[in-house]
């Protein structure tokens, strides 16, 4: 297996997320076709994304849901608890905080930093604030993996570059900004002003939205 | 042409981005090449992606930048002003409404909507918080086209309810869950637990990134 398309690793996030739902309201068995109704694709994509992954549930019985929920969450990497820090404590930073889900799936977040006197020895959703300068320390400190990027545009490659530096592998970037960074680290944008031009484009244009295969 | 992937209008996006700062920066022509460097794809995706939309450029002799982000602005919808509303106005919502950028692209938040008596009233971002059951006529006064729905995950389908009978064509949903929508009604999820997941897979399996083709 040479690649994974990234459009696969979204829909395998999202299949979670359904089996999670069909687990807490004790349905024991799935079916692709289940699946792909609840994600809004194909039967046949969901078969395919899986395939990349092995063999998963018995040809006319469908899936055992605690079984595919378990083998999702392993080949996602969430078996395992994840660090993360926020550098940024703005109204976002505050939010993520804030968020209360985010501890359900072992992430959880270990440090938050920001250049604001005011507002570092803060605290938010558990978490202290500290001052920038003291990133690389308490990054190796406390094992983070993972670092989100919730500065302003202009500060946001500074903000990667320091948590590179401290040995993070991969950043949640909300700055409406590529981040360069070497080869071995991941940048996941999440960038909602994206969403608002693509949801301009398919209110103008419904029947050029791709088609479920 | 019958349907343009989400990924290319995802791309659409990036390029447009790319190509603001080449002419805030007072560059005048450009190439699929340094467009594809920039987004960190290949420069055959660049030009695959623009071939769905008509002929760009010239062989030999690259993109005219203004002319290309013009005509990017116009394929993207984004040379008309768009109105939003935001549905659920906590932290998150608190953000959304004071982020800086918003009104660049003529996207301006025209409603805020929450059932917190103490809300109601203030003022965010220039944006009146008003209560969800006035959603439906302030909806109507002001044209509001978009929906931001970024109420907690058990209210996201009843905000998008409200939104989908006020009149809105499209929905931008920060709400870990997949909304129900009619079919002339577009959803963008913006799902930032779902980039944590994306990126612990990443992590754990680097070569199993996708390539640039």
């Amino acid at each position: 297996m040479s690649s994974v398309p990234t459009a696969t690793i979204s829909r395998l996030v999202t299949y979670l997320r359904i089996l999670g739902r069909l687990e807490a309201q004790g349905v024991k068995k799935t079916s692709s076709e289940h699946l792909a109704d609840e994600a809004q694709v194909s039967a046949f994509q969901v078969r395919k994304d899986l395939a990349y992954f092995g063999r998963f549930g018995t040809r006319g019985a469908g899936y055992t849901v605690p079984t595919l929920r378990r083998e999702l969450r392993r080949i996602l990497g969430l078996t395992r608890p994840w660090s993360a820090a926020i550098v940024g404590v703005g109204r976002l930073g505050e939010a993520i905080l804030n968020y209360p889900n985010l501890g359900d799936y072992d992430f959880a977040i270990k440090g938050a930093f920001d250049i604001d006197p005011n507002k570092v020895g803060l605290e938010h959703g558990g978490v202290k604030i500290s001052h920038l300068d003291d990133l690389p320390r308490i990054i190796r400190e406390k094992g983070v993996d993972i670092g989100l990027v919730t500065v302003p545009q202009a500060a946001a490659q500074g903000a990667a570059d320091a948590l590179v530096r401290a040995g993070v592998r991969g950043i949640l970037n909300f700055a409406p900004t590529i981040l360069e960074v070497p080869h071995d680290v991941h940048v996941e944008p999440v960038d909602f002003m994206a969403g608002l031009k693509r949801l301009s484009f398919y209110i103008l244009n419904p029947q050029l939205r791709e088609e479920l295969a």
